[in-house]
This record gives structure tokens, sequence and C-alpha cells, in this order.
């Protein structure tokens, strides 16, 4: 189908459809959630996430790293601690979790 | 393993994981993207949505007309016009569309 550049800007390019590329499952939307309060390690989002594989958990994480939404934090403890925190950019998303809680609290509680 | 009753609130029973569960996905974002301008008919979804397939875009619809996020109106003319458009409660998701809008023009252009 013929589209125009104007069209086809709308349909991927947007910063709305960039937005959802990144964030547009609700795993990655849950994990936002939990590191919006603190730090959380690993274990920590298999407690508050069940029914997500440990797999899917990693790939998750480690999409949300390439894309510098998170960082892992290392303390050279023993046993040594990993932590994951959100970057500023992470925190720039706390906007649309934040509309999301609106939405749920008015809509769906 | 063992879980509070408020762990177990956290996880999924939350409002943002309730609205995850209503919104996370990708082209659920883009469909409620495209009604914050304007109704649309599902042939304006299949531009605007390439890559998108006809049966996923059917699915995702429906879902939204039975959560009561969008409705569909019909128009007696010929041929007859259908068209899909936000309800009181779809609007209600335009704030989490503009916090995603904020985000895209500040980390993703």
């Amino acid at each position: 189908m013929f589209r125009t550049t104007e069209q086809h800007k709308e349909c991927r390019k947007c910063p709305i459809a960039k937005t959802a590329d990144l964030i547009g499952d609700s795993t990655t939307l849950l994990i936002i959630r939990d590191l919006a309060k603190k730090p959380r390690r690993f274990t920590d989002f298999e407690t508050s996430l069940p029914g997500v594989s440990t797999r899917t958990l990693t790939q998750k994480l480690k999409a949300l790293e390439i894309e510098e939404i998170i960082v892992k934090e290392k303390y050279a403890e023993f046993p040594p601690r990993v932590e994951y925190k959100l970057t500023k950019k992470g925190k720039g998303l706390l906007g649309v979790i934040s509309a999301m809680e609106k939405f749920g609290k008015k809509y769906l509680d």
C-alpha cells in the first residue's frame, strides 16, 4: 500500500511508538513500577512477578540495561550483592507509571 | 515461595498492574494513540500499523471493546461505515499516551 512520509512518521517513528517499542509489554512495565520505589535484586523480581520465568526476566532486564533505562550496581560484599536501579532516563518513565496508576485507580479498582 | 497478602497485592492487584494487563502491549498502545486524535475505521489501522496482521488487529480491537475502552459506531450509509472511538474510560488512558510522548520526545528522538 502506498504510504506518504507523513503517515509513515505517524506509524512507527513518532515518540509514542518509540516509547511503546521500549516499554510495550506488561512485564517491563511492572519491572519499572517495582524500581520506582527502590533498587531491587533479581530475586525481588522473582517474588513480585510470579508467573514470569527466570529466562524472560533475565531477557527483559538485559534489554532495559541495553536501553539505559536501568543499571546494575555491584556491591563488593560477601556474598556479592547486585542491585538494579533506574537511570536518569529510566526515571523519565515514572510519568507513564504514574498515569497508569491514576487510570487504574479510577477505572479498574 | 511464601508470600504475604501485602506482597501479593503489590504484584498483580495494584492499579498499575491492572492497567498493564489492559494496555501492556505495543499494538494496543498504538491503537489508543491513533484514536486519541479522531475516530478511525479498521482500514485506517491497517495503514497506520503496518506489520500488524488483520487477525491480531481484530483481536486487539475486540479486547478493547470488551473492556469498554473503545466503542464501535455504525453509520447507516451505503456502503455502511463503521468507526471505532474512545469511550470516556478510554479517554482516561490519554494521560498514559501523553506521558509516553513526553518521554519519547525527551529521550528517544
